[in-house]
């Protein structure tokens, strides 16, 4: 969006984020353009590793960026706990201006532990995930330490986002579809699981995404969130079906797809709302991230489009 | 391998694939190292594509650039008829070569239309490739016009490549499980089928890859090669009840798991053994491409255990 990107200047996207009345008003543009049902903060899944010192920058076209990634044992004493108060309480001060003018509820999130391990080991974004899948098969004891202290942090900060004032939180684990299932089953399922449920007290909805997950649905439906997001490769009646009874599905418009016409984007649209039957626990949304070059009056007229013919059916 | 980084140097891939003498032992050197049970020709899937003068590079470490990209019908004059003889004669000198010099077979390959649609229209490998699916949804006369000479093209070069003297050819679609299953149906599976009609006269067997392809499976063993490449995230076992009866499988071990310490490896490749059950219709192969950054005693002892562990199973 034109206003993001003068708001946003050039600098650095953690910069942003440490300025409450910038990330406040980034979070409310999309809010206002689209007229969308809740607001997603504006954050990043890396800021309570970096908050805590471990060292990361969101470089603009790359993502994030370790400057000592997580190597050994010793590396464990770099990822201490979060304190919110201290470490994010930027964070906290924009959920606080936001619920004061918002009308639609705010959504905080976190990154799962598996994700954000990924980023620490690799040092930067990667399509294989080899370093960190070595280190979780070689070094189970070590992994397992660490997935713990990456779930810790993730627990106190949505906990914190809630009592600020966010009313529903996302678990990101953007990379667990790289995974093979027992893998999954093995290393990382337990300890999203135990995030989802050391937040269950607060009563607040809960989502879990990932990308390329179609072989994982069952065991995310298991891990415990309210809402599971899926993207465009697995059709909203298979994921349900998949996902099992008391799970609503989140998606699973293909964000490529925006850059196409909009009878092109609008019949794609229609697709996912016939797939979803009219249904009730169905949240649709994309599939993954906007793609930077999406023109924004295409997204305007999917919200459009989907509150005319989604309440419809 | 040390081997192929002392003869390959620092030049250009499509230069040297267009060296018989060099390309014939490159292909060697794998089958001398590891005792592998066929031989892959060493080229790669733009090879034609460049050859008939579309203009394309391939960049180490970056992949497939494409100087000027597809972009619309005028386009489809550079995507002119195959001449195997005049254009890719060092291709079939290559063939020619290795099997004289051959005791396994000879596996030569072609990329599938959707993959060389991507590479041709995003003109550099693409995580999203939105411009490809917008062109595939906005213009699906001029896509199928785009996908039908790229079908030909594949035909004509494995053909030729059959003729030389290959044995057995494979059929990439590296991106194909970029795709909502019911465009795969719609745009890509007639073209790919008609590729594995047009040279089933041969009589060779046929193999067909894709990457993260779990949700195509089905419709991959109706496309007809006889194999089907799967990578990690679906079973042996999984995969095979996908794909039905009649169609052999191959894979998966995850090519990022071979940069973990033995005792892992060979864990992971005992796990994919077991998953194949030691029934027959399983061809034991890495789930993508060797990551460069890999030992290749690592890879030799992955083979010597298949052929023990795999014939015993």
């Amino acid at each position: 969006m034109p206003e993001y990107l003068a708001i946003r200047g050039g600098g650095s996207i953690l910069e942003t984020i440490r300025n409450p009345e910038l990330s406040a008003e980034i979070t409310l543009q999309p809010v206002r353009r689209y007229g969308v049902d809740a607001a997603i903060l504006f954050s990043d899944i890396v800021v309570p590793t970096d908050a805590i010192g471990f060292g990361i920058d969101v470089v603009p076209g790359t993502g994030p960026v370790v400057e000592h990634p997580f190597r050994e044992a010793s590396d464990l004493d770099r990822v201490r706990p979060l304190e919110p108060d201290v470490d994010t309480d930027y964070v906290l001060a924009t959920v606080r201006l936001l619920v004061q003018e918002l009308t639609v509820p705010l959504i905080g999130f976190a990154g799962a532990p598996f994700t954000i391990a990924s980023y620490l080991i690799e040092g930067r974004p990667s399509r294989d995930h080899a370093r960190t899948k070595a280190l979780m098969l070689e070094q189970p004891g070590l992994w397992h330490d660490l997935m713990e202290r990456l779930a810790d942090i993730a627990i106190v900060s949505l906990r914190s986002q809630v009592l600020a004032g966010a009313s529903a939180i996302q678990l990101f684990d953007s990379w667990a579809g790289a995974l093979r299932p027992v893998d999954y089953r093995e290393f990382v399922a337990p300890h999203s699981k135990r995030v989802l449920e050391e937040v269950a007290d607060l009563g607040v909805p809960t989502a879990h995404f990932g990308v390329g997950t179609g072989e994982l649905l069952d065991q995310m439906a298991a891990v415990g969130a309210d809402v599971v997001g899926v993207d465009w490769r697995v059709p909203i009646n298979e994921a349900r079906r998949r996902l099992g009874p008391g799970v609503a599905v989140q998606g699973n418009l293909d964000p490529a797809v925006c850059l196409a016409n909009w009878d092109v984007v609008a019949d794609q649209v229609r697709q996912v709302l016939d797939s979803a039957g009219g249904l009730p626990g169905h949240i649709f949304n994309l599939g993954h991230g906007v793609l930077p070059e999406t023109d924004p009056t295409i997204l305007e007229r999917v919200v459009e489009l989907v509150h005319t013919e989604g309440r419809a059916g």
